[in-house]
């Protein structure tokens, strides 16, 4: 690719959860005030504006969240549109790259958010089933934690995949969520209370075999990046986050059409992608944020991306390799299980947390010594993938 | 900027209208593989799919379209988004330029496409006014018909605009409009019809003294765009369209909050950004699509633009200026006003006809000559601008 270095020079989010007090445009401006207020950038610096998002219409009825975004904070004359990549967020920060690294703005501002808890969670699950096959999955009433259960079990019948795998990821993940002010449920779990003779109670079935603890919760979250072009960005830091690669993939929509439908193809090929344009291996990754929509995913990400092998993922989880002090820890900000999904922010609160990892701020939780982290974002069902590399400078 | 050249290779659209037998799918894929039929690329050689559309989640239920229309043409292991501003879509091609320009991509798709025509006119205006002011506008009930009537009253005791210069837009746009076989309002009209005896019947106020046929139709459609680098180009056509600049810019949200409110601003920032980057001046273009949805847009925008002085658009239009064989022709294809304007489709159908009257391809309706055209595209009620200068190669 013909262009500049980029990378980021700032970066915030709201703490997700539930959050009456905070509409759409107090969600995209808090933490956009915030990135640019650390990264000591000038409001007017900013040269365009990128917003994710995936169900504003929808479920607050507001459109032209760019344009809102750019208007409340007073930067006027510049490029600011939505982008909608089902909970593909991280998508907003492939056109900044483009941006910031052709040329046509030297400053780039990246907001991911949404407003969930404004609608009843089966009105939420409807909209978000929206991004299903609209002839195939959708019509049938195929959701999206009806589609993780077809897919769980599938992992379970293949690969030896057992509830309490899922169950590890969702303590580990909870556990980082402790650590973490901004995460949604701050809740300490073990395999017990899942598993144990309250397990009707405490872990109740969604769709056999996931329970609600293999489920992320329905947070409201707004997320930011400030991107720069790398000679910029050193006038403002001496610790910008390089973004050395990345790479998005679509796979067929339906999942059952998938070849093999165990398989998160967009996610093999857009990390792939990534990590060749930023030329390291899956091995040489220290930190990485994977899209734990489910449980199950994060372990078919964690092998689809290259750290283990198919199907091996469950005993590296088992072994502790994925936990912080392990050898490649994974979600630990608290992952979308238990930082929250805000659908729109999650991808853009992946790539802040990285951030943070690789500034070495990620106070508690912190992957010492951290120098390479990855991002992988999904769309739809794994139908849609968004992966970045980024380099501690 | 740094990047390669870029180009237009082939361009389709369905009829815009009615359409009962087109979802939201169809809609996409009909006009996207007629342009990649009339470009003779091969499926396998797009590169990325950039969709632009408002309101799909909101009156179809469907999200994740970029992907979704992957799948449909079966063209995997790509990029591919949906991107909203409003119904300025023309900012999905800002996203295919950069992406080729960079050379992430060689070959892009870009496709608008909107179903609007599922829901009641009330309920889609609703939505439509959904991208004004979330505090100042749109809880107070400004409708986009509301906010142009406030808009064509204040243009009217500024700079002497009649009624009857609105209606000589639609008169202009309709006879163009016969002239397009893709147009949805194959009607003609006289000022007569619109003002005479039976104008309370035949032309009845929406929002005085904005009148019915002041308004864009609300209408289904499609329209898809393909770009490449023009060294790929050159393999395909000996008839490329060059894009030669582009421009965006966002104004005050607010109508009422803009210090003149009769100034489109991000109109005249994103044309200016744009003709600059193409070296060229207003006086250069030969044709341009801008964007009517309502009429008082269009001489409004020919004054933004800078094709006449401020307050003298009106006596252009008056004088025949901007008529097929006048000086410089606006909206040959009938304008959102009569060709039909489903918003997300409308900024790419623009670019679609200047595409074919580069060529020489508007039969009927062919501005003899022409080497660069201009397209216009808003968001909100003027609070975003895209425009695009495009070059007979």
């Amino acid at each position: 690719m013909i262009g500049r270095k980029v990378a980021l020079i700032g970066a915030s989010m709201t703490r997700f959860g539930n959050l009456p007090e905070m509409d759409l445009l107090k969600l995209m401006v808090e933490p956009s005030l915030a990135a640019m207020d650390l990264s000591k950038i000038d409001l007017k610096g900013v040269g365009a504006i990128f917003v994710s998002n995936m169900l504003g219409d929808a479920l607050s009825k507001q459109t032209s969240l760019g344009t809102a975004l750019s208007d409340a904070l007073g930067v006027y004359g510049i490029p600011a549109e939505r982008i909608e990549n089902g909970p593909a967020g991280a998508s907003a920060l492939r056109y900044a790259y483009l941006s910031v690294s052709s040329g046509e703005s030297n400053i780039a501002l990246v907001t991911g958010v949404e407003k969930m808890r404004v609608a009843s969670t089966d009105v939420v699950t409807d909209y978000i089933s929206s991004m299903s096959h609209p002839y195939a999955e959708y019509p049938s009433g195929a959701t999206m934690p009806s589609l993780a259960g077809m897919f769980a079990r599938l992992y379970m019948n293949k690969y030896g995949v057992k509830p309490e795998h899922m169950g590890m990821v969702a303590v580990k993940n909870h556990d980082n969520a402790l650590k973490n002010p901004y995460a949604h449920l701050k809740k300490k779990i073990t395999l017990d209370y899942l598993f144990g003779k309250d397990a009707a109670t405490n872990n109740p079935f969604v769709a056999d075999p996931i329970r609600l603890y293999d489920v992320a919760p329905i947070s409201d979250g707004g997320a930011a990046l400030v991107v720069a072009d790398l000679e910029t960005a050193k006038q403002y830091t001496d610790k910008p986050v390089i973004i050395e690669g990345y790479g998005e993939a679509t796979d067929r929509l339906a999942v059952h059409e998938r070849e093999d439908p165990t398989e998160l193809r967009a996610v093999r090929v857009a990390s792939q992608r990534a990590m060749e344009m930023a030329g390291v291996t899956p091995q040489d990754i220290d930190v990485a944020e994977l899209h734990d929509a489910f449980t199950i995913l994060e372990i078919a990400e964690s092998e689809d991306v290259g750290f283990f092998k198919k199907g091996e993922g469950h005993l590296a989880l088992e072994r502790g390799d994925t936990s912080i002090g392990g050898k490649i820890p994974i979600n630990t900000s608290g992952g979308h299980k238990a930082r929250g999904h805000p659908v729109g922010a999650s991808g853009i609160a992946q790539i802040v947390e990285i951030y943070w990892q690789l500034r070495g701020e990620a106070f508690g939780r912190q992957v010492e010594g951290a120098k390479l982290g990855l991002t992988v974002n999904l769309g739809g069902f794994g139908s849609n993938a968004v992966s970045f590399v980024f380099r501690r400078a």
